[in-house]
């Protein structure tokens, strides 16, 4: 029987445990839940493992799975179950907050772990299935900095060698891509110690990347009748205490600092300082859909450990816009802002996406604005624009931003890992509780709604995902160079600076490499700068007036006359290829 | 005999003090300077002075000049003095502070005040000048919170009434060309209290002029070999005390917030940011000079009572470059930039203006980082530099940066006001403080020399000072509306869409009015917008094919073919006219 593999993944942690239980002694246990792709479990052990020591857990695993023990469930009471676990202070505070007085345990062959289930029928099944023990991590209990570090060993588990093998050259391949080594290798971006951790500096050839995107988006919402501001990036702390951030948003916002007596705070986002131009004067029906955008960059708290390169980031330029209309418009808006992303994926070979309806939870109200049956009505709303702009979608509760319900993008890059980008979050609130106003066609003051758009999300994990999803080899409208010139000899560079002329008159981007040093290194160099074409400029060249052409990742070498290059260079620019 | 203007302003202090003292009791005195165009003088008076004394006080200064009493200096010993002012608590703190044993006061008829001179031989010479009571104020004795408000009053003085009129003229005109006013009234800009003081949000209609000015600079910096970069906010406040800033420049800091522990705080300034870019690799002296460049938002304090509109404002984006060289490439670099800041203001149509070398005082050492010998080095350099690209130029000790002397644009607007905008500032220091380092031609470790580049100084302040120059009615290349569509009625109005298009393809940016008003109306109403250009579409231009253009400031209508109105229309945003 074919399982489902969440199920093997599970089941495969308990028979890790049980592995690890037989090899170690006075083994005490945090979680162990299947993850995507496999599954871990935290141990406290006073040994330390180490990767060598794998193998040989993966060995004793292989033999449990060749014993073909039974899973089996039972039901016990509180009482039993903490006396099962009287030497295991983990185990016995998880059962302590347990609210059921029956808890469910499994059991295969001499193991037994508290656990809801479900299991593969016996531990033989697990041989039908692809694993492999791939990585250790230290791991606070339950997440929290002020508990014991235990040590995680995670798994990988698939339905057969094939896709596992696949897996592990897909990890190989990210590896290769991993932006922080390629951002580094291309100069795209510095993070350093002196400026602060997650504060990343766009080097200019990053600079570059980041220019050409956040121009395509002026461009796309210029057609689009958007309209575009620039905002200061701190405000009063009074003014998120109005908007309601302070309240439900306050653990990714920074400390306030005092300005004559007065609490200020940097933006984790634009919307307030977008509303208060909207605010500026009085508003009538006829100015809506009021569509203002801007490349904002927000602050927002993230625990040091989870900093990455460019994906997990401290302060991060969100390319935002906020959209406000009258209920009558909520559809229409919804529709231009889900092509203007389609579009804005087109350009980044971002094929394949779906999109994910992020709900409130009705049982955690908290957390949200108040106000049910609104919610309920947006979530609805939603869920007819996605399915009418035919996205392919999943829903999840308790997902929601705390003002609406939203459509979350999840994108899958170039080696199928999944990136969630775009945001489209419909907000009935903050019209209404910051007083914002427009007159209707009667002279009736109303409150508009509010469509919040992130196009990519944030320019900076934007770069760092087309980092990995290109492998740094940037379609020509995004590379840093798109030309690279190499002379022969120096006798050679007067023609060179003649044609970077020539291309530089007509805005491609292109640079000489006039060291003294070999053609055969100039070639090398210019592979592993990833630069999309490079004309070698010798003797035949300088003569014939036709430039000899080469394509990234093509071996063989096009002549073509300049004029007829650039024209080639504008069209492939102009189509995003 | 002709005086100097700052001799006769400040006699007209003297005399104007003589005046109050006649006219009130117990008079007690701060300080009365010459300023520019004119002088001022605060008192300690029980009564509050109002706009309606003025007169009054002037009637009593015209007797005190035709009375034409001698002023007349003597020096007396500082125990003559305190006795003089015993009933002068601000005279006698004043007197208790200076150095010297001997003092200098001067005399005239039965008033006398503690000065240095020089003044008009008499109060009969200063009838042959122009002058007159124009302000009241408030101020703090020697311009500390903690002392007592006293009344300041100012006047203005010239050589000749014709003088004073075209003064008091421009005054109004000021008045008039108020970019608060105009900035409200153009839709440009938007100060909210929510947000806070001095942090201005650029409306739709001033950022597209915002980024027309930062468009042309990119290209500028492109032409001229720089290389941009983008680069987060804040910093550790430890970063600023490397550079010296803390321990400088603390004063226009804001208080630092903690991360983790850490302190941060925002930047005042763009430099360590590229520093650390710079500092991320190895650079040979074949990177140098090494010019990078970022319009980069600064966050500086000043008090509320200064903060102005968008000329005086705690976030500033600085048009901002640093360019780091060898010592042998400081003039040529330097002469780039001159270029570079003629081009922008040619741009801006700002054709007077002169520079200030601000260099550091002797005498006032703390203020800069030490070693006077390479203090006068860079001071007799960029002299040389001044000297050598034709600029005019006064000397100003004590107004360098504490890191090195500067050269500061003086630039006189349209109505003859001068501004202080573009900076260019020599730094001999910093790339040893940081240990920024490059391999000379010989292997050895260099330290780079620094050129810190403000190509307008602020963004922010240049928007102020050109909304205030061109009085609102933006050159065509600025103006946020190139073109007023105006539809004579709604039946013309999918004509003047199809118009519309076609000036959109072409980048010109274009507007309809079809609100349901009349022709005279909606004409008005672009006059009152300052647009350069407006055409009416009715019955006979929707027929003819030909559009008739109302040209900004002129009265006449022009008969012209669209493709020949977009070519003019072209030719003039690119010449910046």
């Amino acid at each position: 029987m074919k399982n489902d593999l969440t199920t093997v993944s599970h089941s495969l942690a308990h028979v890790m445990a049980q592995s690890v239980n037989r090899l170690y002694k006075e083994v005490k246990q945090g979680v162990g839940p299947a993850i995507e792709n496999g599954f871990y479990q935290d141990f406290d052990i006073d040994k330390t493992i180490t990767p060598q020591d794998l193998p040989k857990i993966e060995a004793e695993m292989k033999k449990i799975i060749s014993e073909n023990l039974e899973f089996k469930k039972e039901i016990i009471s509180k009482k039993e179950a903490l006396a099962l676990y009287k030497n295991d202070p983990y185990k016995t505070e998880l059962i302590n907050e347990m609210n059921d007085q029956k808890i469910s345990i499994y059991k295969s062959g001499e193991y037994t772990d508290l656990c809801k289930g479900p299991h593969v029928k016996s531990t033989g099944e697990l041989k039908n299935y692809a694993y492999k023990l791939n990585k250790l991590a230290g791991a606070y209990f339950r997440g929290d900095e002020k508990n014991k570090m235990m040590q995680r060993i995670y798994g990988i588990a698939f339905n057969n060698a094939k896709e596992l093998r696949k897996h592990l050259l897909n990890l190989e391949e990210a590896k290769k891509r991993d932006h922080r080594k390629l951002g580094k290798e291309l100069d795209l971006f510095v993070i350093d110690d002196n400026i602060g951790k997650g504060l990343p500096l766009i080097a200019p050839k990053g600079a570059i990347i980041r220019k050409a995107i956040l121009d395509y988006e002026y461009q796309l919402e210029e057609e689009a009748g958007f309209e575009h501001v620039f905002c200061p990036h701190i405000a009063r702390t009074e003014m998120y205490k109005k908007t309601g951030h302070w309240q439900h948003y306050k653990d990714v916002m920074y400390a306030p600092f005092g300005i004559d007596g007065d609490d200020y705070v940097l933006k984790p986002m634009n919307c307030p300082h977008h509303y208060m131009i909207y605010a500026s004067k009085q508003r009538s029906y006829k100015d809506l859909p009021y569509r203002v955008a801007e490349p904002g960059t927000c602050y927002r708290y993230e625990k040091s450990g989870e900093l990455s390169g460019l994906l997990r980031v401290r302060s991060l330029t969100i390319d935002d816009s906020h959209i406000l209309m009258t209920e009558a418009q909520i559809e229409n808006e919804f529709k231009t802002c889900i092509k203007m992303i389609a579009k804005i994926f087109n350009a980044f070979q971002l094929k394949d996406y779906y999109v994910r309806l992020s709900l409130s939870d009705p049982l955690d109200a908290v957390k949200y604005i108040a106000d049910p049956k609104t919610w309920d009505k947006a979530g609805k709303k939603l869920e007819k624009i996605i399915k009418d702009n035919n996205l392919k979608y999943i829903k999840a509760k308790g997902e929601a931003s705390f003002y609406g319900p939203k459509i979350d993008y999840m994108v899958k890059d170039s080696i199928g890992r999944e990136w969630q980008m775009s945001t489209l979050q419909l907000d009935l609130f903050m019209g209404k509780r910051l007083n914002l106003t427009y007159k209707d066609e009667n002279g009736q003051e109303k409150n508009p709604v509010i469509l919040h758009r992130g196009l990519t999300g944030s320019i900076e994990r934007t770069l760092g995902i087309l980092i990995e999803h290109f492998a740094g080899a940037f379609p020509l409208w995004l590379s840093p160079i798109q030309v690279k010139i190499i002379p022969v000899s120096d006798k050679f560079i007067t023609t060179a600076q003649k044609i970077k002329d020539k291309f530089k008159e007509n805005n491609i981007r292109c640079e000489i490499d006039n060291r003294t040093e070999s053609v055969g290194k100039k070639i090398a160099e210019n592979i592993k700068e990833k630069n999309p074409y490079a004309i070698v400029i010798g003797k035949k060249e300088a003569k014939s007036g036709k430039l000899a052409v080469r394509t990234r990742g093509k071996k063989n070498i096009e002549e073509i006359e300049i004029d007829k290059f650039i024209k080639k260079l504008e069209e492939e620019i102009k189509n995003k290829k």
